[in-house]
């Protein structure tokens, strides 16, 4: 096996997004993360703010109206603001993996890039724990209970990633290799990465 | 982290026992497989083959008959066969992992070794074209078709886990590592884990 491109999905507070970035540096490989956002904003004109948001979690939260709006077009054959923003998402993924040798964090790419074969798709969890003490670390506290953070993250994953793919998010068999980094460590997940790709 | 005990799930066919195998040689430490099929029959005096047969797989085509056999004491506060069977593998898991620096493939080691925080459990699984080639391989032909083959050795292990520990067998978050055997390939997978431990 020849693996060219590694997908990272993974749960809020996990550390997937450190893991993929050792990954890239340890292989010298490209990194795809921020990057795609940037892209997508370059390419529809969308503000990245706002591609972020809506690039890789549903807006379960919103208001019906909004939703309305942004998808009301579907229906009669009209591209969705989500649908416009998933599929040039999508185009910057699959010209990512044709290049090759990289590393791509989030937004369905493992189901984006299924017909390859030179692909890693790796999912990282966690325990809760370990979870909550990784969120205060890197984002810091905020007035919503932790608990409810990680809930409200995964969700809207979870949502984005079944109404694009029709798929499970986090379902074992999506993915080529499943790691907690609370019980393994964010550096020894690293590791073990490389070492499938050597 | 520091790693002193290994356990293998693994699905029928992915080359789970190999790749344990293959750990415990690479780190040189003990390997437990047939050895606890042994120390169980030493132990409870039931057959080796009885053992093999009813110590990982429930025992979903036999007859009513045969359960009611092994399984009436229960409800009168006497062990079935199946309890004698799981509690003495139990019990020697448990030995096993306190001599510490071994790996031991399937029998539910992941649960029994639960409150232990030097495990590393690790899950095995594959695409079923990788699994079939496999099985035709190591185990040859024989007269059943080899999805039924596939299909029954499974619901055996996971009827058996839920049983005996009230989880799902072969959901991701009873394991800190799982491992697609057909994309990564078992050599790779071995060495992923010894890197783990390393």
């Amino acid at each position: 096996m020849s693996i060219k491109v590694i997908t990272v999905s993974r749960e809020f507070g996990s550390g997937g997004r450190t893991i993929g970035r050792l990954v890239a540096e340890r292989l010298g490989w490209s990194f795809y993360d921020r990057e795609i956002v940037n892209a997508v904003a370059q390419k529809s004109g969308f503000a990245e703010k706002f591609i972020e948001e809506n690039g890789e979690y549903a807006n379960v939260n919103s208001s019906l109206l909004f939703n309305l709006s942004v998808g009301a077009g579907a229906e009669n054959g009209v591209l969705s603001l989500y649908d416009e923003i998933f599929n040039a998402q999508s185009q910057i993924i699959r010209d990512a993996a044709e290049k090759g040798n990289c590393v791509i964090v989030g937004r369905c790419a493992d189901f984006i890039l299924s017909d390859r074969d030179d692909c890693l798709n790796v999912f990282i969890y966690s325990d809760t724990e370990s979870r909550k003490k990784r969120i205060i670390e890197v984002y810091g506290e905020n007035n919503k209970p932790i608990e409810k953070r990680i809930r409200d993250k995964d969700k809207r994953r979870k949502v984005y990633y079944k109404s694009f793919t029709g798929g499970k998010w986090g379902e074992m068999k999506n993915y080529h290799l499943a790691m907690d980094s609370g019980r393994i460590g964010l550096e020894k997940c690293a590791d073990m990465i490389v070492e499938a790709v050597k």
